[in-house]
């Protein structure tokens, strides 16, 4: 049964979407990549969003070292990591959010993400090349994320006596992709340790009534106001949290919070499903009352994608037939809805009823990263387990 | 013709938008309101969000000045204006965007709006009362707000070097509501001079091919950056940029420049409308790309609003009964999609094809506002013109 989705994610993947990204998105005269590609991969807008350069460094980076030893694939991560490196950090070391397509800085946000994605795609690039700078840059701006999410004033945004002391998902998660990909290069036991704390930390988003992970829970314990924000559900995140966790508690079990993390993948299809149009969608307030996000019953590739591993990863690890009724559903509304079999790639954005919002394949969210990760992942666990489900 | 609509306005403003807010939006325990109200009412987020908190000053204090002397009016304007006054600005005097339901700061932008609506809620204030000291800070605020649209790096967000140097509509238009606002309660010369630079301002934002205002268009001449960001054309505030330009010309006539805003209520609706589904879309690129907007083809209140009022000033300021077709169009998408004769005041966010997305009458982006603002003057408009069109 699940052999016959990985010989479909493996054609997808090597046969429409990576050729779609090495035909359109690189920038062979200035370095780096375009994202913002229209749907038969015309560049609409040559800015250099530096979250997607990093991600496309470290996917590109991640086919070589897992995929196919393709010295396309190595070229390509080279032309993003060496325009990264000479144009995406500021005096201070802080990363850009945008920069123009010959380099120059437009955007800072006061956010970590740019680093984290940065960081990433130089860990990945240096395992494939070995080269040692690259590595000791990712061990360093590592560092200087840990510190930037424990102290947002770094970053210019100070944490104002109104707002209360959270832990965000966001940030747990991003350490927590890191250090997995830094412990399984290095060995360094400080990895062992964030993917320890990130864990723990995780396991606090956990809501025990609904099975999912939720946005926003109290740092201290002193409960959270009732507000929109500490209601937010974000289905695709909490799927995503959920084979994060799955992946970290391979190196450090804990079976208690295994389980916990498959119920997580149940918990958040069950609520996060539209039961009426079909489709993930994007958020959901828990009590019911509106978000605050006006597009949070939009459709949209990643939790799809995001979905169809996790489902994959549930199913290889426990063996058992249940996870493929969902695995069904997403996979089917996914290559209804999203998957463009004329140009390759994935549409990004659908209304609730699935139809298409946007025509583009890529923009300043959208680049080279969630669907060839979860096809790549999704085959790789299918082949480690044999086939079986 | 025109009267039924002020008749239909009138009601619509009296009888169900105002009292919707006052029953459920005043905070009479801590001052200033909730503006985040589900569809009956109900307060699904107690922050106060200082855009709309200054807005609802400025609109309670409109009201009674100039729509009907009723003391419930100004008791609510005074809630507002002593809660922003107490607990808006932080030490250096920049407004936050976002505090608690008692006031402690949340969340401060890098951008000068909130600061435009606590200066626009204090002048009319100041009007309704004669308060000299909300005056004064009126004043004082309104060039600070100068200073910071002229430069950024006074809120923290320098503008770095491959950022093009852009004329933005927003800041132009927030000048001018502002600036006749001052000019004709104090009747200073500084504030017609800011008038006279905004004219100019909004006047090179014209598109001659399309009779658009775009959003963004180069300060010093040099041809921007072929991107979403200048290609962006948001038809809601090309709509509204009309409106308050022919209210500037009021005071300072220029007949080539009526023309001009006059086409661009046409030219405008021209383009922004949806021909597929109907109704005025949020977002359009104007080469027919993808926007970096994933909600651009939602169907938003505010644009509808301000759709009608700039078609009733046209139909009264022209006498041409070409405008009553468009007015017809919007007025009857609008009554059918937006008005809720239930519960009072506006749904604000519907997909593409008219659906409602979310059932909330107000957020961290809608408020009392543009509604009342569109009724109020649509219904003033006709009554000086005598209703004839």
């Amino acid at each position: 049964m699940l052999e016959a989705y990985a010989a479909r994610y493996r054609a997808e993947l090597a046969e429409r979407v990576i050729p779609f990204w090495l035909r359109h998105s690189l920038d062979h005269e200035y370095g780096g990549y375009f994202s913002a590609l229209d749907r038969d991969g015309t560049v609409y807008d040559t800015r250099k969003y530096v979250w997607l350069q990093g991600r496309a460094v470290w996917m590109f980076s991640r086919l070589y070292n897992e995929f196919a030893p393709d010295p396309a694939f190595l070229a390509a991560a080279r032309l993003g990591v060496e325009f990264l490196r000479r144009y995406a950090r500021d005096e201070q070391g802080r990363v850009y959010f945008s920069l123009t397509r010959d380099g120059r800085p437009v955007f800072m946000q006061r956010k970590p993400y740019a680093a984290v994605f940065y960081q990433m795609g130089l860990a990945e690039y240096a395992r494939a090349t070995g080269d040692a700078a690259c590595l000791a840059e990712a061990a360093e701006v590592f560092e200087a994320i840990r510190r930037w999410i424990a102290d947002p004033a770094l970053l210019g945004r100070p944490a104002l006596p109104g707002a209360p002391a959270v832990s965000q998902l966001a940030d747990l998660l991003v350490v927590g992709l890191m250090a997995l990909d830094m412990a399984a290069l290095t060995g360094d036991p400080r990895y062992d340790a964030a993917i320890a704390e990130t864990i723990a930390g995780v396991a606090r988003h956990f809501d025990p009534d609904r099975h999912i992970y939720r946005e926003r829970v109290s740092r201290d314990g002193t409960p959270l106001p009732d507000d929109p924000d500490s209601r937010l559900f974000n289905p695709g995140h909490s799927i995503e949290t959920a084979w994060i966790m799955l992946h970290m508690l391979e190196r450090q079990p804990d079976p208690a919070l295994r389980a916990q993390a498959l119920a997580a993948i149940r918990g958040s299809l069950t609520l996060g499903w539209d039961a009426q149009y079909g489709g993930i969608l994007y958020f959901v307030d828990l009590a019911g009352r509106p978000t605050l996000q006006l597009e949070a019953t939009m459709k949209l590739w990643w939790p799809h994608a995001e979905a169809i591993y996790a489902l994959v990863l549930a199913a290889t690890l426990t063996g058992d037939r249940q996870w493929l009724e969902w695995l069904e559903r997403i996979d089917a509304y996914t290559f209804r809805h999203f998957v463009d079999p004329v140009y390759g790639e994935w549409f990004g954005y659908c209304d609730r009823q699935g139809e298409l919002a946007l025509t583009s394949k890529g923009g300043n969210y959208k680049g080279f990263f969630h669907v060839p990760r979860a096809l790549l992942f999704s085959i790789q666990a299918i082949e480690r387990a044999g086939g079986a489900a």
